[in-house]
């Protein structure tokens, strides 16, 4: 009945990812075909390649007419997939393969499609860190009179409310959706060939003109079409900017002030906003968790997990799994911090670390995010218990006032 | 020409990893499946279950009979994959279902699973340890006497030898291989119950009458035999713990002093030793790094890596995937030793948090060894280029005599 | 000589730190005093306390009166120093004593004064990144036409010009900037008492009622004057958020909107803002770690360090230590984002585990950019040793365009 | 009354620490001047240097007599404290101060003190899990039959005992306990000279000579007696090794196979164990946090720590400290691991960024187990609590017979 590569990861390990689709192999494969038809299309659209190779091009880059498996395997002697799969585009669009990656590094194709996964993945992510945001104002404003213990250090001090804890872990969750949007507000698309000068993408480079020529031949053969005049740039406008700037716009990426192979700004952003969402998740879960304690009994899950060993068990069990993510992505994002200190113009290990790193905190806290709206949506609430629990009287102070505060914040 | 599973991660963001035969989702369902006929064999072998459940559950564990992406959807419920797989093979081991996983708990045959995939892992990374040790040797012997500069804080220091070089990368490379070895030898299996106590192991545990009932009844059915009578244990056995030592002997892993679900050592120190060898192959990997500059040019990887934007490129590219691996397992160890103070029997989330970066550390690690293994077989050296670039004389001092004392350790 | 308390450590093994007087103990202690100041000032200036218990908490809260290796020791017990502080600074404040720390808790005091520590320290962080990116941007204006090699997995890829290279260092120092001008501006005061509900700041909670009585008594006894009346809060206003509102003003710290005791966003923050910072300066460390290499010899340091064994060598010391911190700094902000997973109102172990952490980032990262000023300050360039380097001609392509661009952002 | 060096950390953000005599800098101090002092013994002992150096050095070797404060200034320029202290040293030996440090390398001096400061402080630590252990074998026998509620994912599961509760507790700290003793007992003293080919240590070495005729020229003023003739070595004994041997000797730490100044095994051993360390103890307090709670009430610490707002409260503040500890110890550990991949014969960064998170991890793990040893000496125990919490009924199991052969294990 399976078929699955025996090779794959198809998160048999890891309940608590989400954006499997959004973020799987063929996901990133595609992200790398768009990088390359938008490379091709952005100098067609300036008349340093004919517009039939940016068609070609995108008519050659189908997902489905790559095999996959073999680009895996053909990675490993350069150490990245971009140069295998810069062959099979080339040889897929035939007499135009020549524009294929015309002037570009494989970090341009690999850095570029990283941000439109990250992109693409942060979505609905938002979303719903959006619909969590929703639920727990509801939370807090129902439950903004709702007495319960507050716990320090595990033993109760005086009374608060749950609409103060609710409005608290929404607080959290507001914070983590403005730096996560901040973050994908800003991603950048990557160009800056070999060494980050944009040197191929002169219309004059050797190489480029070498590209050109070929295609020119096959056009020859082919179509009597000759590029488009490339459009008057304006006076004193960079050739390579101008290119940077038009495949940027391609891809609805943002434009860099310099090409960042070796200045990781995006990648290091992301992993600190990643860690800080996977963190204020975190927070709601370690709640839920200990609220939900059998001599708790505050807090239960609406759709609880069951157990093979113990059917009756009613685990929290999306707290655990957010709390599983939280454990996990501050090391990665550590990583990705880690590589901001990279040598060179392309540095022999640190780039490379980011590759995984970055992909699994996106799915972490895809994740996190997908079960806090299912947790949320379905948290049972039980103030009985709360007030039943509380062992020590006392006002709740401003705790009124704050939730009617903190609600105000969007 | 891509039939692959949208979600799947087949290795595209990692030319660094190996041993994807030995860690994929198929392997570990493998090492789940194998889990579980141990425990029905190991109860058959103790008289607690009819014989024919044993043949009729290893006849069911077919990895080809399992639907791989339904039991990762499947597994989300209730956060982990053993749920929906116990599901299956109860199914369809047939009349027989009632003896599949019974008395045992998730974590049971999840960390069962976990060490087999370790151990199955690291026996290919340990011959290809020895394999670099090996080819290390050669190089510190023929090299004895290749004087070169050392270095120290980037400045030529006085000379050293290049002998003295790769006997350090030989001890460090043994030093990593005698901890992968001691950690790999004493892999446990797990075997304790909901609350490992083994409570439902022994044979008048209500759970596992029921189980014996329901097995009855199906055997009734099919096949006139009884179980076989318990051989007679020795007077004061415990029969959980008999039945946990004949599990892990099934099994060929040790047996623990006691269910670990909540005591990690064996997981932690996994964590220590993958870290441990990938750091010590990311030593190698940093002086061929070093030594293969351009401006340096001393040693040079057999088989330079391309690159797709200047084919002329002889890149380190063996030592860029190690290095890479070197700076992505301590953060992953970092976790897994984290997850050592788990509350409770069983964690909300410190458990579930060690599976990927367990098999991520196994990987980057086989990966890092595979390619030290290729690296070090075709490193060229190049005395002649040591010698020109040595600014300061001196003596060697011991060089000679210490690569003879590190060569005699093994 | 040595009068040295031998518990101390004065930075022995830490030449990488910086900010030493900005964050030792003392200044530690002076924030922790400026917090239980800044609070009876507070609540005398809306008529909740006498002005002369405002008056004799500031004159007794004099560091060089209080005993640090006795508050050491003493904040073991309860596990951190507010206790005993407040201990000693009630005893000092005589009669006004029941006025200090009223109503607060100890995080109340302590998260204040880190975060007064953190702002007082960016301070002179910040002044030094804008002299590095000042030297940097004269670099990258001088050397804009100063072709070098670009390097890729280093090997020789086509040129580029040191002029980009040291743009794009400045890039990241920038950025680095925005980041930590940004979380610092925003660094919150924080006050919400035992359980954040700010309940024991309302004029009619039970202790407070105490204290004002006890201090009633000592006034009676001391002062003929009686406590300001509270000044008309408008219709509405909650008393424990004007309270709150006064507090941060007092300190010139950020009002928050919800007591952030387990809301961690300013400490997160501040984690990856300093790992952000430690790593951008770590990257221009890495290339002057490369580039000074003597076999490459394209830059070297201002002042070299010497050695105990060779004094002959000029090693990049700065380049070494900014990279030593650059190692530290991302571990530590992993810590820091592990802990806004805090359970309860406060948590049993994450909150504690912050308070080193973010010092040893602060002193790290100030200690980078203190070494980075000098380094930049002192670099020196070799031209003709890039030129000679150079083993591939080719144009540098829009490197001109980009440094003009990259110099125009600030 | 303070008279604190403002830039001292004493402890005051630490109150988990432990080890502050052992480790603080004075101790560090005091471990390089013992090395140096093993150092010239070890020269004079095989007759390469007078009796009377060794007598000068270990005489003028008093930390009194050092400017702490001064050298922690000094060490920035050249990045570590050897260099200066070298500098003073020789200066305190008067004429005998050529032999000082003569052949030696700063990393000789630093990681043998390190090596030194970690032996000496593990040894209070080895004796405080002795304790721990112990007191948990007597807890586990008292209680093999207190039956208490097993919890899984937060939720009341199937009944245990507090009895096999601590006996999991005394198994891991067992094996902390013998994993930091093996690297205890393999501590190894460093010495290789400025390229750790111990070329220096050579008699010959020009060098040497110079120190020697320095050193004759003094001795010569001062003393009339001659170095002693070095003892016949044994014939092929190589005279670097043979230093290296005695040095070791000297300072009762192992000697190594290699220099391990870019083979950094007996860091990233400490790290690993220190980790563990720190885990397992995280493990015993995670549990007693749990079992502390106001709601389940089956445990409470002997003297609980009090709040400085509600002196009613009794914290589980030992648990609180271990947890903290347990939280800040594997980052710092992965630091360590990562300083492995450290390239030539001495990096720059990744040895400076041992020091500090190798001396914290000591500290934290100190204070963990001084913290552990308290925690569980006066830990009250609640059957009657654990009985009345107790909501489901069942059996036991094993639970008697696995703390029986748990208790075998030493």
């Amino acid at each position: 009945m399976t078929s699955a590569d025996p090779d794959a990861d198809l998160g048999l390990l890891s309940p608590m990812r989400g954006a499997a689709e959004e973020t799987g192999d063929v996901a990133v494969l595609r992200a790398l075909l768009d990088a390359e038809v938008a490379l091709t299309r952005a100098q067609a659209a300036l008349g340093r390649a004919p517009r039939e190779a940016a068609e070609a091009v995108a008519g050659a880059a189908r997902v489905a007419a790559f095999d996959l498996p073999g680009l895996v395997a053909r990675a490993r002697s350069g150490g990245n997939p971009v140069i295998p799969l810069v062959e099979d585009l080339r040889a897929a669009a035939g007499p135009y393969g020549a524009h294929v990656h015309r002037g570009a590094t494989s970090q341009d194709i690999m850095d570029t499609a990283l941000m439109l996964v990250a992109h693409r993945t942060l979505g609905p992510v938002l979303a719903d860190l959006g619909r969590v945001a929703g639920d727990l104002a509801g939370l807090a404003a129902a439950h903004r009179d709702t007495v319960m213990a507050a716990r320090t250090l595990t033993q109760q001090a005086v009374p608060t409310t749950f609409g103060l804890k609710a409005a608290g872990w929404r607080k959290l969750v507001l914070d983590a959706r403005d730096r996560l949007r901040a973050v994908r507000g800003a991603l950048p698309a990557q160009l800056g060939g070999a060494a980050g000068t944009l040197a191929a993408f002169h219309p004059d480079a050797a190489d480029a003109a070498e590209a050109v020529e070929a295609a020119e031949e096959a056009e020859a053969a082919f179509h009597p079409e000759q590029p488009e005049p490339e459009p008057e740039p304006k006076p004193g406008e960079d050739p390579g900017l101008r290119l940077a700037a038009r495949f940027a716009a391609e891809l609805g990426l943002a434009e860099p002030v310099l090409p960042w192979h070796v200045l990781r700004t995006p990648v290091a952003d992301l992993g600190g906003a990643l860690a800080f969402a996977s963190g204020a998740l975190g927070k709601l879960a370690a709640d839920v968790l200990v609220l939900s304690r059998t001599e708790v009994g505050e807090l239960s899950e609406g759709v609880g997990g069951g157990s093979s060993s113990m059917p009756h068990k009613h685990n929290p069990v999306r707290a655990t799994m957010i709390a599983a993510a939280a454990r996990q992505v501050p090391a990665q994002a550590a990583v990705l911090y880690g590589s901001l200190a990279a040598e060179d113009e392309r540095p022999s290990g640190a780039w490379h670390a980011e590759w995984q790193p970055l992909r699994e905190c996106l799915r972490l806290v895809a994740g996190a995010a997908r079960d806090a709206a299912e947790l949320v949506a379905g948290l049972r609430v039980h103030p009985e218990r709360m007030r039943a629990n509380l062992t020590l009287s006392g006002s709740t102070g401003s705790a009124r006032a704050l939730v009617e505060r903190a609600l105000k914040e969007d």
